[in-house]
């Protein structure tokens, strides 16, 4: 299949041509690594001529293990199939870099989204890349931007790193909390919540819409005294309430992103460091490559391995030799 | 102060001087980068020099949050300095980038250990850095490493990301869990699990023990399945049990990694890979600041941002500008 027949097929939304793409931009194959490219750059030429309010929404789902984020993810996606809208989920995964194995489970954890016809799941993949997490996850969303679902939903796991990463890909970050958890999640929270445009606490349902209940006036105050103002919305995605003020909370959060210059604004910030990351890592894997360099690399690395050089001056010695030639 | 007698009294273990190399790596002016660099350069010879059996032991404690880690830490320091052993404690912290606030609260938390004139803790640094988690983090291990304390212990917060970091940099990787853990926690585990070298089952007192003593038992069959036969520990932090099993073993695994080589082998491997992190840290600072390339630069960045050039695209042909020179 040419490219451009491929991607003629994934704005289309064809499910199969959509699978071959993640399936291409996750190899590591050097071959499979132009064809990617080639693919992504046809791909963001598309999504940049889509229209403003045309343009996938991108909507990370952060939150601790436990708080429900998988059976969150798959009420709202059904919400939204439900009103003809159609979604994509990724699942970024803070991959093992020992074996590349995947920690997530796979679409057998959303049972009802995976059968919709109007959602499109692609389970985070196992294996090794070229690259790292971001520019993989860079792909796999411009694939989906590319293919133009209306909403891109974007579920991480555990804190810190590939959160922040995340954050710098999407539209807004909803944080999903569960009511009453101990004190000694708190202080992961804290790092958590400050990317958060929006906090649903979930399982706010059966024995739980107490706990859920204080949490909530709890984060509000919080909110508040902070001046960040984000909203505290209660949700059970188990019983499938609160759903749909949430994402009339989301919807509210775009259209005045967008009137603001906000929303573009981001996106503009965001491109560029997808620049940086991939001239960096093609940077690196360019050297590596050629053969004068590599020859300087190797008498370098056998100093720094045997201890003879320690590795920030090595590093100062490839700079100064670097920049000589740029 | 000048650098030589500062990493005189750094290797003689001088609180102030330590504290003060801290400051100096961890700050953001370019000023004190070339010192920081100076510094950790001179101090890289003295650990360099070092006999292996009098390397400082490195090792990193893992964990979700809630399984005790910081007493647990606490708890080995002060088995540890019992035996006149110099211990320094970090913590590792994956700062949020968007205030750089600290996560971890601080050495508060240890309240025996941070009296203790054997030990030195540094708490998790807030503020801005030159450089992401890694730079700053190999640099605070160099210092402590010149410092010459017997065993270096790397306190992580979090899943994924920032403990594979940090298994880069230290000789062993002790996970720490507790028992009965819900099964929705296991996920994370597994991750953490592949980097483990060691795994202490934490809080087994009171009323927890039964609990511990299954998922020990869980946990070690586990482990003779996957033929990876790592030693699964009970430990009680808080009544101070299971500590003296627990570096028993530590150092039975040191020992036969300087026996087969792989001590080494592994150091010289984290050399090389500090080495490629500074450099490209290095090169991305440079080419902002030369001006022949910010210009060029800046050409590129205004179309990548206005959406006339997709960000794959611009770093194909920044890569081809520095190949030219190269």
């Amino acid at each position: 299949m040419k490219v451009d027949e491929w991607v003629k097929k994934i704005a289309a939304r064809d499910r199969s041509a959509i699978a071959r793409a993640f399936t291409a931009v996750e190899s590591v194959k050097p071959e499979h690594e132009r064809e990617a490219i080639e693919l992504i750059e046809k791909l963001e030429a598309i999504s940049q001529a889509r229209p403003i309010e045309k343009k996938p929404l991108r909507v990370a789902i952060t939150g601790l293990p436990g708080a429900g984020k998988s059976t969150l993810i798959e009420a709202l996606g059904r919400f939204l199939t439900a009103q003809k809208k159609t979604v994509a989920v990724l699942a970024i995964d803070p991959t093992s870099p020992i074996t590349g194995g995947s920690i997530l489970g796979d679409k057998t954890r959303m049972v009802e989204l995976a059968q919709d016809p109007l959602a499109f799941i692609r389970p985070s993949p196992s294996g090794a890349f070229l690259g790292g997490v971001s520019p993989r996850t860079r792909r796999a969303l411009a694939i989906c931007e590319g293919a133009g679902f209306d909403v891109i939903l974007v579920e991480t796991v555990g804190v810190g790193q590939s959160e922040a990463k995340v954050a710098e890909m999407v539209d807004l970050v909803l944080l999903t909390l569960i009511g009453g958890a101990g004190d000694e999640l708190q202080g992961i929270k804290r790092g958590l919540l400050e990317m958060a445009d929006l906090i649903a606490i979930n399982k706010a349902d059966g024995a739980q819409t107490k706990a859920a209940e204080i949490t909530r006036s709890e984060y509000e105050n919080a909110s508040h005294i902070s001046g960040k103002n984000r909203k505290v919305l209660l949700t059970s995605a188990l019983e499938k309430r609160g759903i749909d003020a949430l994402w009339a909370e989301v919807e509210s959060l775009r259209q005045s992103r967008i009137r603001s210059g906000d929303f573009l604004a981001s996106r503009s910030r965001q491109r560029l460091s997808w620049m940086w990351d991939d001239w960096m890592s093609l940077l690196q894997t360019e050297l590596k490559e050629n053969p004068e360099w590599s020859k300087r690399l190797k008498e370098l690395e056998e100093r720094v391995s045997n201890g003879t050089l320690s590795p920030p001056k090595a590093a100062k010695v490839l700079l100064e030799n670097s920049l000589q030639k740029i």
